[in-house]
């Protein structure tokens, strides 16, 4: 193998750019040639790809989104498109890819090469923390630390005026996000799509704090909780406890955004190290994951199915805490 | 004058405990008494009255939220409920009161006055900067830093992916948060209820910039602009020019949190301290403002008057630099 | 047993407070009473011992240090003194202990236990993250984090001035802050005691970045770095390579504080309930550990020995990617 | 005018990047042409001169340093150097100049005029706030908030220990940057130039505190005053007061970096918008200035007197709180 490319895919990571310039200057440093691949599998097929050096990739560790871009092809989803890409990549004389994103791109990269025969190693450039196969996704650990920034803040209000916050955090599928920050931030309770949210159950929660005089509260909610999120999780417990002044906040984007934290900065270092190593032994359609203090290769169709568990050790903790 | 009374009241604000260490300390350095009222002016009917010493405000100056807490009180807007307050205010001897709050705070402490010659002297305690008489408030600037630490963040991901963020920030009545994060963040457009808004002209503006190859845009909104908001304003962008991904984000509660900003701990120890002076030599029935380099005392009546002027110098710049 | 007691000893660290509040809430919720200990062992001898409830804990997840605080005792070191500390023990009830500390934390329970039959379980609470048998200590993350938002600074105006910045982090014994900081930074080079420190290699590597138009650069220096310090290295730098403006900074003590990392919050929450439910079962003389995914029970003699070792993989990867 | 340069000098502050994008676009947008000037007067002598379009200055209103870089340069303090830079100028048709600098740089423009007839407007860059003229610099704020943000974290320590910390802060002939970040963070003593220190005070002080069960406390020390800087102040208190761990901080370069504070990313735009307004109007040998609500324009041999005051009402208001 003499020249990879590198690309971003799917929703962008805070540690995106970290994972790029390792893959880029593990490759230069292995003597292989770079290329990087502008706003995913759609800049592969309109062809905006340029060569990277080691200076292109020098001070973007610090910085969120990607420098790459990012971008959804519905073209790519086409047997046509997917043509288009393979030949620009022969073009550019691409033998190897490393992909940063999440299920999707992963699909992606599967039909490629099952109809082009390119080879590409994915890493975990998500927030969600939604693959299988590795304990931390990168960008996970920041949004996280987003996430608590914001409800320390909330904490300041809430205690000021006697008040139940109800803060809807990223997550349309799983609780990783709600489940670590809710206990980061000492949330009375968290509501994620992986158990049954019992409202009334909440209510009463809510109730016996007040009465022993734990007068504001914050409960987190995944987006993806079967409730139906935090505006519906409000409307209950007002009709049903009246005592709080019971508001809403939905993070929205800032989750994703935001200079990675010194933990993505080191994963993502790894992963991108890792990724271009394995393209090097001939790995391919594998995603690096960590486990434990292991850096692992897993297969995509293993890493894509969504049946990633939450950790149970920590959620009753967070039922412990919570008291 | 041998004791005083002071209490927050309205919504929290960063830099109020800062304001009330000033307050309680430079009212001991000059021999007097203080008392913390609970909870504002429900609190002054409860008698939820505590004496405080120096050592119960240390290590509260970097804190948000008000530890004297806050709420609304609907019995003082009757003339029993201000009875009894006044009642329990003579029953623990205080002579004067230091209020931290906003135009409505301020109203009350006037008809306390009227109805039963309680001398108060105020402190803008507001993110919302909407007090005549004063530059600024205490908690505007760590509110603006917020928001712009907020829309840094947006930015990142707005970069990756072209897209548009409208994003809503607080001020029902005015645009000051709006305009100076607006200005900070670098925002495209500036949407105020000062001035009107013209959805067609963004929308010319927006296009203009994508034909320059600016493909990432923030727009800041203020809540109380008359477009009705950062939905609407979304909603009229995407049906009439479609090239961006259009995204909103409402920032919400998190404004008015967090520690407070080097700036609003000065100005609220500068008021304090001010208020404190000023009650001991006769003032009352006035808000300590900052007008240029000078404390200045503004009465009551002219401070809440909410016809506080955006500054058109600041506008201009935002155009000027928006292009 | 029915009654324990909780304290927090050596040099403070970001997330103890969060351990505290685990311990205290996991023993209430197990019917146990708890007991604070003040200032470490100083405290168990002069009987600086209350109860504790969940509200006692409310609201510290988020504030670094420890509101057990923390001192060093010389009288502990003498049998008289661990007499003294025994005996406040007894004289409260208290049958078990959570030691929140270091080795020296460790090694003074041992010996509690030899002599008293005192039984203490330990979380390890240390920003160096030296003790063996866990991956991470409680605060290690969040003073990873403060260097790197130190050294982002620092990159701004190293950029702009064409200057050398050798920057000295924590670490007596071992180069765990530098080498995860010095990753996540981009570091140039670390410089740490497990590995030996060449300053010509240094010099020479500096030297082909300026040729490469390299112009500006940071050098990580874990203190108890062989080379004597950051001060030793820039003048060996400033000897035999003058293109550079070279700068030193120690970052000292702001290392230990701040509100700990979202990451530091969980890790010492699952620690602090760790601890309590080993103590439960019937655990002593053992250190709550996380390995991998695990937490697991290290006993005290094997996680004080200053054998553990830096991740080699990590060294691997700051050598690659610093290029 | 047609066309005008711009460069940043001295040391480099947070907000520049602001001040260099408003001057572009600014001077875009009234018809001229502009050059970015790399390293200041170097870059002048060397033609290091290239043309800045609006999208040259994207996206780094939130970035600390200069993105024109800064440097020394004694060739411009000959008269040889200063021809050189003028011919240059010149030959690139650059009729009118934007320096944004300190006292330094200031005087640097004085002489180009002088010899050359080249006419330039300052802007203060400077986090030390000692230019006469302007109520603040530009990263004046942005370092304050540094400082504060770094004993916050002290603090955690100090309280957890019953420690002493001297902190010394930049400022090397003025104290402002001690006097705000010692009121906003609440130290118990801020040592400057501009008043006598009395060691015996302080320490009286502090052994005051210490009977009233202070027993954390923080003093801030500019680096410039007469007692000599933190390590004096902390041996002359360790002999004469033994009760605390006296620890000492030195902040060094940090506080030149980091993204700009809301406050100065305003700041910098208000002054780069009304220098190039100046210069069209006329105006030159003046430095934007900052006086309450008004933008003025002081003339270069007034704003570089060293003599700006220290605001004495803070001083007293510094000396009352801290009781």
């Amino acid at each position: 193998m003499k020249r990879i490319g590198i690309f971003t895919s799917g929703g962008d990571a805070p540690g995106m750019n970290a994972c790029i310039r390792a893959a880029v200057r593990t490759a230069l440093a292995n003597g292989l040639e770079v290329y990087g691949i502008y706003r995913g599998y759609l800049g592969m097929i309109e062809g905006d790809i340029v060569p990277l050096q080691s200076s292109d990739v020098s001070n973007i560790i610090q910085r969120g989104g990607t420098i790459l871009k990012t971008a959804r092809s519905d073209e790519f989803r086409t047997p046509e498109g997917r043509s288009k890409a393979a030949e620009n990549l022969k073009k550019f004389g691409i033998e190897g890819l490393v992909c940063i994103g999440g299920d999707g791109s992963f699909k992606g990269a599967s039909v490629l090469y099952e109809e082009h025969g390119i080879k590409t190693i994915g890493a975990p450039g998500t927030i969600d923390n939604d693959l299988y196969g590795t304990d931390s996704t990168i960008g996970y650990d920041t949004a996280v630390n987003t996430v608590v920034e914001a409800v320390d803040k909330l904490r300041d209000t809430a205690a000021s005026h006697n008040r139940l916050f109800i803060v809807e955090v990223m997550g349309r599928d799983a609780g990783f996000i709600a489940l670590r920050s809710g206990i980061a931030c000492g949330a009375e309770a968290i509501l994620v799509p992986e158990t049954p949210t019992y409202i009334d159950g909440l209510i009463q929660k809510l109730r016996e704090g007040w009465s022993r005089k734990k007068h504001s509260s914050i409960v987190i909610v995944a987006e993806g909780d079967e409730s139906g999120g935090a505006y519906q999780v409000a409307d209950a417990v007002k009709k049903n406890f009246d005592k709080y002044d019971v508001r809403v906040t939905i993070l929205g984007h800032i989750q994703r955004g935001g200079s990675p934290s010194a933990y993505d900065r080191v994963l993502a270092s790894e992963m991108g190290y890792a990724a271009v190593k394995g393209l090097i032994s001939g790995k391919y359609n594998v995603m690096v994951g960590r486990q434990g203090r292991e850096i692992v290769y897993v297969p995509f169709e293993k890493a894509i199915k969504h049946n990633k568990e939450l950790n149970k050790y920590l959620l009753e903790i967070a039922e412990t805490l919570s008291r």
